[in-house]
């Protein structure tokens, strides 16, 4: 199906309303706002089966996919009204007046927190039709952070997406939150219209680089530009040792072609390059594994794109087709190639694939691994396999940090846990924002902005920076982390 | 005097040297770092009567300013030092693996700490030659993160620039820290080419809108974009309750005079207009003023766009000349004007006038303070002179705090303290990234990036994120702050 775009006047009503909403939520206190965040988690667990049969239908992902991907959306509503009851997302600094500050004048009493930032555009993913859309990571966080959403539908789901903000917005009236606290628009123009209203503060964005770059130089060039936490792309390079594929080549190659076929390929953090030593019998393992069928992709621009992507590595000189591929463009496929081709050729064949396809590349020296490292564009992630004293590994580590979010180690990077230490962003491309995460509680400070109180009374000073701490938060006094 | 601009070859040299040493810088321990910082604040401190005689002769500003803003450059960076020790600006987060975590999916162990973002381009300002200039708060702020600087010059004070950046480079090299770590460019093109130099992944800069935003736009236009952190300006306005002004007219007056013509005027939380009830007698107060005598401003460019500033405001109808200006165009002059005025040419008369200039708005309806506190643009500070049982106070008080970083309440906004709670820097065009500080300790996150590490062996982690805490750091362990 397909669903009328909102016109520009109701574009303009609900960034006027969500204005009005941001405002008042902002002042919410964060019981009221883990009321919220609950009542949402509540409904979509309810809704889930009508929920999840209209994304299968929309999407093509399958039911046990869907499944768990709903509820890892409901735990991560949950989980930021853990986090919101702890306080320590407020930073709250107290500095009591000081006359002998040793800086050369008196210190006053200065008091600083975290505050909302006000109304968030947030645009949703076609991969993660609940995690990373309606009422995904930037929702959650942005509505915790006490901010409005005006949430940017994905053109692949728009049923699912109506039916999904029909249960947010049934779930935060019940609990009598603003009206306009969160709306949908549908459609490229009211997206853009969204981002350029002045009333709107921030905005996230998870998918393609082109899409992201063209909204973040959007975002950018407003006469008030505003934070664009864009997460755009990656292609997760992952590194095997020369004693890690000799211990389990077998266990190497099947873990990494369920990781690279799962959902289709059709995850940001699908590690769509590995290396592997020339002489190991990875690539033999990798030749005959046995590979999934051929399935719909998200989309047809996905598919499109995908088909496209694939068939420029397949084309490109010194690579091989090692398994899958044939006359089905979207079949799961592996290519593989030397570091040398990499190496002469590698903004191209480092280049996402997004879908079921991957590269592997041969190394028969170590230090082509250092040299690749030291040339990648920024990732979400990136991986070693390795043992614990590898020299190359121990080299290999600190160069990856420079280079990704996330460096893992002996696991692969599908599957992003939401935790507290989780980070989901890395170096551009990766993200437009190499400051900030989209997955994991840290994410909640992308939609705060810091507010110093100068000598003000004790009765006008937010909760979080009253002598007393009413709110028994953590906070740094007179430069002491304390917690009374 | 001037001095020769560095060349392109020398800049891309620069930047060579400085992605080097930021690398190695990076890897460097805290008490390395503090080392670095106290040699560079000893250094300066024991160079003060040298640098401050050059400073005087290059800016005009006073001596007893010079060597106040000398000692808290000083002071900055031993803070800096402190904070380090400290160890909470890393944000260590440990979540141990986690079979049964309710997400759905087994937690892999996960560790994410904040790590250096990279070489920085630092844009000197005028108005600060110490403070915000070559060895100021960005700097102190960026080498304590682990980042080389690249400090660009300001024209306005060459001279102090050189035998600065002298002092600074000699302090490094005595305390061992990587050649190349930091280093002066000169001229604009030299600030731009470095700002451009891939190796470069943030800046930051203090000065004119103009200015900022351009050099903003070029970072935003990157094929990389960098985080650009920018402090532009700021009008800082201040509310006078009826109350207040009716309990206190002459040190209202009185000090007030003295914040916006202290250091002529040129301060960044200057409170260039002030609004004040039309039947108070702070207006009388400040008619009768003696306001100091004109003295040359920093430069010949500020001057001349303090004149013009000054005069268009001058001739804006409706707003009369209450006391000072005259013949010479660098005379200290209060103007004075309603709210129904202002209200009706706001861009206009809330333009920041850079020197020792300001406005006096008279209101009669203390309705219109809350409609012009609606409207303004964003600011570094706003504050209330009020008192504590004011209505009016406390309607105003949250919607300043949507508008500026700090809120006064019953001191003036000039003079900012170094602590660990300040905040300097507000929505848009107060700043450009209004997620961030550029003064206290908060600063140094403008200079980190989170990276996580997903399942690696305790020997190969940071330190901050080892199993044992060699830092005795605080740390969120599986979700609870922990300083053990």
């Amino acid at each position: 199906m397909s669903i009328t775009p909102t016109t520009p006047a109701e574009v303009d009503a609900i960034v006027a309303a969500a204005d009005a909403a941001s405002a008042e939520w902002k002042r919410s206190d964060i019981p009221t706002r883990v009321r919220a965040l609950d009542a949402v988690a509540d409904a979509l667990d309810a809704h889930g089966p009508d929920l999840i049969a209209i994304a299968q239908r929309e999407t093509h992902l399958a039911e046990g996919r869907l499944q768990g991907e709903l509820k890892r959306t409901s735990f991560q509503l949950r989980m930021f009204g853990e986090a919101l009851a702890d306080g320590e997302w407020l930073d709250a600094r107290i500095d009591h007046a000081d006359p002998a500050w040793p800086m050369g004048a008196p210190r006053p009493d200065l008091r600083r927190q975290l505050e909302a930032i006000g109304p968030v555009v947030v645009f949703a993913a076609s991969n993660f039709p609940f995690a990373f859309s309606v009422a995904g990571g930037d929702t959650a966080s942005a509505l915790a952070a006490g901010n409005a959403v005006i949430l940017k539908a994905h053109r692949g789901h728009p049923e699912l997406s109506r039916a999904t903000s029909d249960v947010v917005v049934a779930a935060l009236a019940s609990v009598g939150a603003p009206r306009g606290l969160f709306a949908t628009v549908y459609g490229t123009q009211s997206g853009v219209q969204a981002l350029r209203a002045p009333a709107v503060k921030a905005a996230a964005f998870t998918g393609s680089v082109a899409g992201g770059r063209a909204l973040f130089d959007i975002a950018s060039a407003r006469p008030e530009p505003i934070p664009f936490f864009g997460e755009l792309g990656s292609t997760n390079p992952a590194f095997v040792t020369r004693s890690a594929a000799a211990a389990n080549p077998v266990g190497i190659a099947r873990d990494y072609v369920a990781s690279v076929t799962g959902s289709a390929g059709q995850l940001c953090t699908k590690p769509g390059v590995l290396f592997v030593p020339a002489e190991s019998t990875v690539v033999d393992e990798l030749r005959a594994a046995e590979l999934p069928g051929a399935v719909p992709l998200l989309n047809t621009g996905i598919e499109a794109a995908f088909a496209e992507a694939s068939g420029r590595t397949a084309a490109t000189s010194g690579v091989e087709l090692i398994n899958g591929g044939g006359e089905d463009p979207l079949a799961p496929v592996l290519y593989a190639t030397e570091t040398t081709t990499l190496l002469a050729d590698m903004d191209e064949l480092m280049a996402e694939m997004f879908g079921p396809a991957a590269l592997v590349v041969t190394y028969t020296d170590e230090a082509d691994l250092v040299a690749a490292a030291s040339r990648l564009e920024g990732q979400l992630t990136a991986t070693l396999v390795a043992d614990e004293d590898d020299a190359i590994a121990a080299e290999l580590l600190p160069i990856l940090a420079e280079k990704a979010g996330r460096v893992l180690w002996n696991q692969w990077p599908t599957g992003v846990s939401v935790t507290w230490a989780q980070q989901h962003g890395g170096p551009y491309p990766a993200t437009t924002a190499v400051g900030t995460t989209s997955v994991g509680m840290a994410a909640i400070t992308r939609f705060l902005r810091p507010v110093a109180y100068q000598n003000v009374p004790d009765a006008l000073l937010p909760d979080a920076l009253k002598e007393a701490n009413p709110l028994g938060i953590p906070r740094r006094v007179d430069g002491e982390l304390r917690r009374d």
